[in-house]
């Protein structure tokens, strides 16, 4: 793989852009890398353990002279970046985002962009409950979707080098509408996760009441529901308050469907359950097969030991 | 390890039991191992993987001379198993279930055992998402736990030898009211299962408007859902219907926070948010911690490539 952009600037260096820097490594993508984050804290880590060529103080000063500058921050942060930027962003530059939610985002960074910089917002489906400067992996995109989302008087030339670049990162680029992208994503992963954070709520309610009972107990369905409610609290706050509309849709289809299913226990209806959990057998197999996940038994997850015997042990 | 029990019972040969199997061979716990199961098709497997020492064609057969029988089939076919092997079991057997709900199970079974026979209810928090007689494993239940529901009254040698043949298995054994279970295991795992089936079943309606993106778009948190989503569908409506009062119980205190989180999003409340998702993350470490489940980002999963390309390979 060749360079497609002589210096990339990573605005914000946490999961997200952090496993960039790792995967433009690998394929060779980037002449240069630049970095920058908002804590003087981040920014030690980041040059500690070499993250980009060159950690910078300000973003203002991380855009000098890029090609290709990533908005990798909070959704809730990227219209006081962009702002802080504007300014600085070299002519013919690309800019573009990583943020998971779209419509809200281009409204908050497209406003502020000077003429000849080419804006093309995306949005990498690949994460986990990891955050900050030390959790990037160069295989996070790998075999993922990237879904890009440029208004269609977009330069052409401008969104296929971003799409060669993700690629090179290991990932399938697809391109739609902004408000299709936001109404998917709160399908695939807004509501699960608003979803996972209730449940675990709940339980630590009733935590107080049964000790750790529920800690102890947890192996039986609810830890995954913990691993996705462990994710950062700023940007889902900010996930859910820009994508409200679609969010709140599919939460009223999702408690629309729930209270018909609590009905089908209440009266007894056997029938209406087997159903249902019939039917959602399907998609799993779909994602199986469209290589989204491991078939192996509870994701080939092995057997975590108790963290006080490795202590004993070490 | 040495022989605890001369002969064990299984009746059902899936998941669970199969996992039994291989755990009792692991740590030789049993003289003798005989199994069976409902279908012809069933028991033909198990002989040919040689999951027991013996395969019969009844449960009736099964339960003769055994010291240990063990109830491995769905919650809602304990009754009619109980009733056609009462009359079969060997004076000062015990017999023990795995069912997932207690009260109901022990409402089905105690009242059809003869005097003499000692019943020790059980329930081991491990699973997978498949089921079946190939799908079990000796490590299933290492290092998790066992809830054992006896009724005071139960002599304590028979429950002493239980616990200890479940340890051999590997796991930690714990006792507690069946009520109690019930509750508990209402917030790990049957409410749980229930949300992730009604998420699930919400983005197949949906699917058929937006064709396979649900699929392909699955890896941002939706995945995690439709593993559990893929769960037998007879056990789980099995659990739903006896474990109802429960399960009710806890989905109503679900709603209730979830409608406050839906009135924060609508009304831009992102401290209430924030607070939240930062409470809940409590939760994970805990369990990280107790030895529950892996640290790993993502569970460590590797990811998984398209069927497609490996069909092309072969
Ligand atoms: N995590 C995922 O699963 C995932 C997946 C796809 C897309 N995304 C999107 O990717 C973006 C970054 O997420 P991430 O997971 O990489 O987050 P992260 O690991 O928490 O890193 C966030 C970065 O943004 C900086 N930041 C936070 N608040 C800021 C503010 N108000 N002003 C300026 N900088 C700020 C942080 O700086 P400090 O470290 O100095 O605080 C940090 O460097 C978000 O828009 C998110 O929606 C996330
Ligand atoms: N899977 C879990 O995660 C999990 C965890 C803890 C406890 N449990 C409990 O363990 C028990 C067994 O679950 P499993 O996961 O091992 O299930 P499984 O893999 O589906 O196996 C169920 C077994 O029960 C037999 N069976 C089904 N319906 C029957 C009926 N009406 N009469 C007689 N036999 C019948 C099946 O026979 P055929 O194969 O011939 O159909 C099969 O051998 C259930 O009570 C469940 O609640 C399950």
């Amino acid at each position: 793989m060749s360079v497609i952009y002589n210096r990339v600037a990573l605005i914000g260096l946490g999961l997200i852009a952090g496993s960039m820097a790792h995967a433009m490594r690998r394929a060779g993508l980037a002449g240069e890398i630049v970095g920058t984050a908002r804590s003087a804290e981040t920014r030690k880590v980041a040059a500690e353990i070499g993250l980009c060529d060159r950690i910078v103080e300000t973003a203002a000063e991380a855009v000098e002279g890029a090609d290709l500058v990533v908005l990798a921050v909070p959704v809730g942060a990227m219209e006081a970046v962009t702002e802080e930027i504007a300014p600085h962003l070299a002519p013919g530059a690309t800019i573009t985002d990583v943020g998971s939610v779209k419509r809200d985002v281009i409204a908050a960074i497209a406003p502020h962009l000077p003429e000849g910089v080419h804006f093309v917002p995306g949005h990498p489906l690949a994460g986990t409950e990891h955050s900050g400067p030390r959790s990037g992996f160069a295989e996070l995109f790998d075999n993922r979707y990237v879904l890009l989302t440029p208004d269609p008087g977009t330069d052409a030339e401008a969104v296929a080098k971003l799409r060669a670049f993700w690629e090179g990162c290991g990932a399938n680029v697809e391109e739609m509408d902004a408000d299709h992208h936001d109404l998917v994503l709160a399908v695939t992963s807004h509501t699960p996760h608003l979803i996972a954070y209730t449940m675990v709520g709940v339980a630590d309610d009733l935590r107080r009441v049964t000790d750790s009972e529920v800690i102890k107990y947890s192996a039986a369905g609810f830890r995954d529901f913990t691993r996705i409610a462990a994710s950062d609290p700023t940007m889902w706050r900010d996930v859910f308050l820009s994508n409200k509309d679609a969010t709140l849709e599919i939460l009223g289809r999702f408690t629309e469907e729930l209270f018909a299913l609590q009905r089908a226990i209440r009266t007894g209806d056997g029938d209406h359950l087997h159903a249902y959990f019939t039917r959602t057998r399907a998609i799993r197999r779909g994602i199986i097969e469209a290589g989204q996940d491991t078939d192996a038994p509870d994701f080939g997850r092995t057997h975590a030991k108790p963290r006080k015997a490795e202590e004993a042990e070490g």
